[in-house]
Parts: structure tokens; sequence; C-alpha cells
């Protein structure tokens, strides 16, 4: 677990599109993100209050959190500089950076100096069980996805904060770096060891109460053959009661793949959900979410228009118009 | 690459049940088996020429292959004594068990005094790619079970045999410990890091001759939830153009799993096949290889006659009646 509330290290971020992981933790955790912390020549700005290390310290940041990609994979001596100012000054540091703090020395020796943590989200701290398929109590959705990156954290993330606002038990689970430091815990399915990968992901959705849910954040496609495998662990060590179809319609092959197409929203629900109903009989499909941001208002509308009357299914664009349709499904399961 | 011939440790094995690779080794590649080694109160034998370490090494031995489990997850004193003394021959050691020979100070110490291998083939020693999912040149053929530990890899040794005596180009490429040990190379496959599974198998079964066969060891089963998901990576990874179906009859529930039934082979096919044509459209279900050793011959060749029926498949068993039938339909395609 990752102590909040954070202070958000943009460093000498180019531009918003650098600053992925502050913008995530600005829109879906706004009570973690106390301020924001730039290096001269920074070219982002998530406008939130500029802080130094001390006054934010001063306000009860805790970590401070790497919200940016590093350039050309190291942590310069621009960015050492607050890092060692900030492990005296009494914070801990996140990071989800390719290359990681544990392996640079000046900052471990600081970060034992002063006993702070430098958390690396890339890679598991935990020793995870091997899956027991157990059922387990509470009840978990799954968003899968036609390819990679086609909104399915984004899709889990809208969920949760609907069902909150109504009243709902819901928790987003996240098995990703972005996903882990926006909420400050969860499993990094794809640095996990094979044989544990399913295991890690019943570790991290347990029994809990008969109401509550489990939002888990999906993660590659079972269509995408360079990381299929951690999909179908995700299925299976998570038990999903509900699956969520996500799919961006203008994406002409698979992310990386220019030799593979994209499945239909039929063939991902007629392969997701008998896969899914190995470890959980009772799973159903109960929506699609659809990736719109490349069309144009009327025909995003007139696509989900055509997905519901196609597929039987609620269909919306979390982003765009709201993910109620979603929520009312898991409601009405 | 392990280099060979082997010199076979079996340590003090309390049975022939402990010596399961060794046995592998004698089975399958007879011709680097070059002799036993036994510790007092051992009680298997190979049937092997019992050696000292300075015989077997005088007759070309060049690695001493611990071929059995050891108890309690500790090398012991004794097993280290043999160890220590062929490493100081000359000898490299190679390992499947658990507790890493690389973890151990003193083999460690002598193998870099003597210039010497240790081989733990649990862990990885290469830094896999991500798959790419392009297409090789060769072909490949992939068994995939009902439940794990069913026959699959007993099945692609036996058909390499048969496919070498008939002068066809095949090789088998191992991905658990047992096949790499018998082979001297191979993926671990279920020690890979999740995002590499698939890029493992495509480099173990790279571009070949048109006319060459990979037959490729297969781990889990798509059923199997604790290990579906490395199951996946190796079909989508091998790309393979054939699938033979692995089955054990008598089993009542999947392996661990006692919540858990085994799918019928129609289900297995049915879900098996349209996931690997997702990596080669043209991949096809040509044959059914049964484990019947809890059954009688006449029980045996009787639910042979009707899978062959039913599924409209050759069957066999290839420990009991040979895998020509299995051989034939991959000169077939």
């Amino acid at each position: 677990m990752i102590e909040t509330p954070y202070l958000l290290f943009l460093g000498d971020a180019p531009d918003m599109l650098a600053a992925k992981v502050a913008i995530g933790i600005r829109d879906w955790r706004p009570e973690y993100a106390l301020g924001q912390i730039r290096l001269p020549g920074c070219g982002a700005d998530l406008g939130l209050t500029d802080m130094t290390l001390a006054e934010a310290r001063e306000a009860g940041a805790k970590t401070l959190v790497i919200g940016v990609a590093n350039r050309g994979g190291v942590i310069s001596d621009k960015w050492k500089e607050v890092l060692l100012e900030a492990l005296a000054m009494g914070y801990d540091i996140a990071s989800g950076l390719h290359n990681l703090l544990k392996h640079e020395e000046d900052l471990v020796a600081k970060a034992n100096e002063h006993g702070r943590t430098l958390h690396d989200v890339r890679v598991p701290s935990v020793r995870y069980p091997i899956a027991d398929g157990k059922k387990r109590s509470g009840k978990r959705c799954l968003a899968v996805g036609t390819d990679c990156s086609v909104g399915k954290m984004y899709t889990a993330m809208a969920m949760e904060r609907d069902m909150q606002e109504r009243g709902m038990k819901a928790t987003f689970r996240a098995t990703g770096q972005t996903g882990i430091l926006i909420t400050g815990d969860g499993v990094p399915l794809d640095a996990v060891i094979a044989d544990f990968m399913a295991g890690s992901i019943e570790y991290l959705t347990p029994d809990n109460d008969d109401d509550h849910w489990d939002l888990i954040e999906g993660q590659g496609s079972l269509f995408h053959v360079s990381y299929s495998g951690v999909t179908l662990a995700l299925i299976h060590g998570g038990q999903p009661d509900a699956l969520i179809l996500c799919h961006e319609p203008t994406r002409t092959h698979m992310r990386g793949l220019p030799d593979y197409s994209l499945p239909s929203l039929q063939t991902l629900r007629d392969t997701a959900l008998p896969l899914a109903q190995i470890a959980n009989p009772a799973c159903r499909v109960v929506g699609v979410s659809v990736n719109t941001q490349h069309m144009s208002e009327d025909d995003a509308k007139a696509y989900l228009a055509k997905v519901e009357e196609e597929m039987g299914l609620p269909a919306t664009d979390p982003y765009r118009f709201g993910s109620a349709k979603l929520v009312d499904a898991l409601e009405a399961l």
C-alpha cells in the first residue's frame, strides 16, 4: 500500500501526454492529489497548486509520486536532486518507471538513512499463491477487450465512481502500473511469474460482502497473441460474475500487430463467456463499452444504438455519455 | 544448452517415483545416459551401469544431471560432497530442483574456481522478447489437454521418435523442467514473466525448413484455472498447424481442483481450435492421445474406438499402442 495523499512530480515532462499517470490520479483520486511539483521547462500542467516539497509536506503529503514517463530510460540528475531531497524530508517515493528506483544506489541509501519506502509498482512486492479456483463471496466485474488499450481501465474507474455515488459497495482493483499508482494498491500482472498469474488475481479480489463489487482492471485481449495468456489468467483468477465487452471501432488492426484484425463484439462474447464460465458458471455478459473518441457525436450515438440492437445489451461510451447503463446492468443482475 | 552426455545422479532417492527426470532421460535420450551414480540407501535403479564420477568422466560424461527430487527442499550435505567433487573434476551440473544451485554459495564458488556451469533449468536464463505474432516457416504441432498431467509430454516425445524413424524432420521442444533436462534445452515456461510467455515460445520455435515439425511440449490446460493463461500463451506463441487433444478418462476432477470437472474432448476441441486459429487460421485438430494406464487393455481399445467414432479423428495411447496414427495424421496434413 502506498501512503496518501500524494505530491505529483511532473519533472521536465515535455507535454501532457507524458503525464498520463498524474492525470489519472487527478481525475480518479482527486482527494489524493494535494498538488504538483515541476522542474524548469516542464510543459505539463495539471491545474493543481504548484508546491515545493516543504509546502506539500506541511500540508500532509506522504508520498512523492512520479507522475510522468522519463526520457531515454534514465533517471536524470535533475530528477535525482528532488527525489533525494524528498526522501530526506520524510516522503516515500512511488514510481512506475521501467528503470527501478531500487536499482539506484543513492536513492536506496537515502531511503534507508531516513527509513522511507521506495515503491516500484512495475514489479511485484508480494509472493502470490497458485490459484485454487475456490468460489469466493462477493461479486466481481471484469472488462474484456477486442484489443489492448481500448478503455478497459477507464470503464472500470467510471463504474466505480458511479456505483459509489449510488451508495453501492464497489472497489476498483488495479492490475497495471497506472491503476496501482492511481489507487495506491494492486497487482502488476504483466510482471508476475506465469504460474502465479491467476493466483495473484485471487489474492487481489478476496472474499467480500455479498453485495460488494470488485471492478477488476482488464489487461490485454484474448485476441492479442502477445498478451492473451495474461487476459485468460485474469478471467480465471477473477471468477467474474459480469463481463463488460470493450471496443474501439475505428482501429484497423490489433495494437502493434499489423497482420491481425480485430474480432467482432459477437466473437469476443462467444469466446470470453464460455472461458469465464469455466471458473464461474453463473457469469454473464452485461454490457458493452465503446471508446468513441475518434468519432463525431452523431456517429458515436448511431454506433451505440446499432450495437445495442445487434448485441441485445446496453452500450455506452463511459467517457462521453457516462457509465450509468453499465451500472444499471450490474444492479439488475 | 546443457552439454551431453550425462551422468545421472540418483542420490538417495527412496524409490523409482522420485527418479522421474532420470527415467525420462533414459527412455527418451538413451544416447545421453552414460551411467548412473547412487548414494548408499538409494532405492532407485535405472538399470544403467553404476559409475564413479571418475569412471564416467573418463568415458566422456560432460554434465552431472540431478535426476531425482530432493526431500524437504534442501540440498543435503551428502549430495553436496558429490556435487562439489564433480565440479572439481570438470563436470557441469544441471538441476530442476526448486531450490537453486546458484543459491548455494559453496557450489557457486567451486564452479567459478573450475570454470564450470550450474544449470538451474527451473528459471529462465534468456531475456525473451514480447511476441510479435509473425508467421514463421516450418510446421508446429502442440498437444493440448483436458487437464494437466494427462500425457502431453509423452505424446510429443513419442511422436518425435516415430517421425525421426520415418525419416521426417522433427524436433521436440521442451517447455518444462523435465523436458529441458531430457533434451538439454528449452523454455521453463511456468517461470517466465507474464508479458514474455508467448514471446518465449516464438523464440523456442523459430523459422525452420518447410517440411520440419516442431513438437511443442504442452503445459497446463485451458480448463485448469490455475494455469490456463500459460496454456493460451503456448497456443498463441506456438502458432500450431496441428493440435493433438490429450485426455485421461478415469480422472474424476481437474488435478488439484476438486470442485472442477473435466471437459469433454468435444468441448476441448471447440475451445482450443478457435483460439489457435487466431494465430494460425490454417490450424487443425488432427488426433487424440488417450492416457489409458488405469484401464484394462480391452477397455482401452473399446474407449479408443468410441473416441474415433465420436470425434472422427484417429485416437491412440502412444505409450501402449504407439503414436503411428498421430504421425500418419501429421503426414496427411
